[in-house]
């Protein structure tokens, strides 16, 4: 593993997004992974309706955000960016094989066993136009959520992260997943559940990740609300 | 990275699941992976109704399959053990990093950008009752789908394979998702993507495992089929 500490590292993000989805890109996955990681990073900021053009295509085949370069050379997709961050940092991954598989486990839990539900139910919130479809499919929507989570909290049980006693990749990637659920009630009813949450993104590296993920979006809401 | 030559590795599947599930389980991944590394293993067979038990919980948080045992050690998540077998084998992974990299984002991709629009539109097909939310909701599955499906034959261009113009871990991945297609006409009008999906599932390793997985779902099919 080649370090990245002297690589020229960038990442894509958008300039802005609606209020939904402030704080939810999934650039600040990378870009917390990264702060962890000690290591600094630029910024490619994407205007709103270029993400599908071919400039972004030739770094991210479905045209969303994020991607990386590093050095020059592209990856995409979230988990397959923090994972490849996590191997150079021993604050997101520790040394021990049985471990570094656990988080890895872990990583695809949160983005296929978890993110599916909590997606199903954003659609619905955020999307769904149809009032009567909404209203028929909310409530299977909600009971595959609060299964999802349950199985997790009963997971975690007694402790504060998810892999070996300590914050690791696993927790990050987890807790992006997790704040999916904040527009809803669900995490009341989960307290464990919500206490984990809490602990995760008290870490500083998650504050600065997601106030430099806003500080666009401020400057650039203007123009777009002109424009809408 | 240990040698999985000399461990003993066990995975779980079903003895028997419905007929649209038939060679469809997750555990087909890691059947294929191991067949291409050329990895013997074991069956743990999980009786339908035992996954949520204690015993199932204990390897897969979620009461799901696949998981699998290597020397007692427990991964699960098809993504994250198929990148484990992948590292110990040049059948699944070149040598170079760029091409590890490239690999280990397809097979995100695969799960978290393909993978969701097929699994939204089984769920309509094969789950959803009510006729009317399925007529009203199954035009934007299809067409999701398709965007998606669109955009990867147009990232695989003319070459026969996704990585480094050879077979890889990425294209086991991507090929387990897009069978899920199979069971509409989408594939019919994205040629180059169906030969691809035909190209890499006419590899023998993959047809092993394929039988393998729907073997015990024929021995046991009278028994719950009798008890429905």
């Amino acid at each position: 593993m080649s370090s990245l500490q002297e690589a020229t590292i960038r990442i894509t993000a958008f300039d802005w997004v609606p209020d939904f989805a402030q704080g939810k890109v999934r650039d600040l996955r990378l870009r917390w992974a990264l702060e962890e990681a000690g290591l600094s990073y630029e910024v490619i900021l994407l205007g709103q309706g270029t993400q599908g053009g071919p400039d972004n295509i030739a770094r991210q085949p479905f045209g969303q955000v994020p991607a990386i370069e590093i050095d020059g050379c592209t990856m995409f997709e979230s988990g397959a960016v923090v994972w490849k961050i996590a191997q150079t940092s021993p604050e997101l991954l520790p040394e021990e094989e049985g471990a570094r598989d656990a988080v890895l486990s872990w990583i695809f839990a949160a983005l296929n066993s978890v993110e599916p539900s909590l997606s199903a139910l954003a659609e619905l919130d955020f999307f769904q136009s149809d009032e009567e479809v909404k209203a028929k499919c909310r409530p299977g929507a909600i009971s595959e959520v609060k299964l999802r989570l349950g199985q997790l909290q009963d997971a975690l049980g007694d402790r504060d992260y998810l892999v070996a006693c300590r914050f690791t990749a696993a927790d990050l990637m987890m807790a992006t997943v997790l704040r999916m659920a904040e527009h809803d009630e669900i995490l009341r009813d989960l307290p464990r559940l919500g206490d984990y949450l809490k602990r995760v993104t008290e870490r500083p590296a998650f504050k600065r990740a997601l106030a430099d993920q806003l500080e666009p979006f401020a400057e650039n809401a203007a123009r777009y609300e002109s424009a809408a």
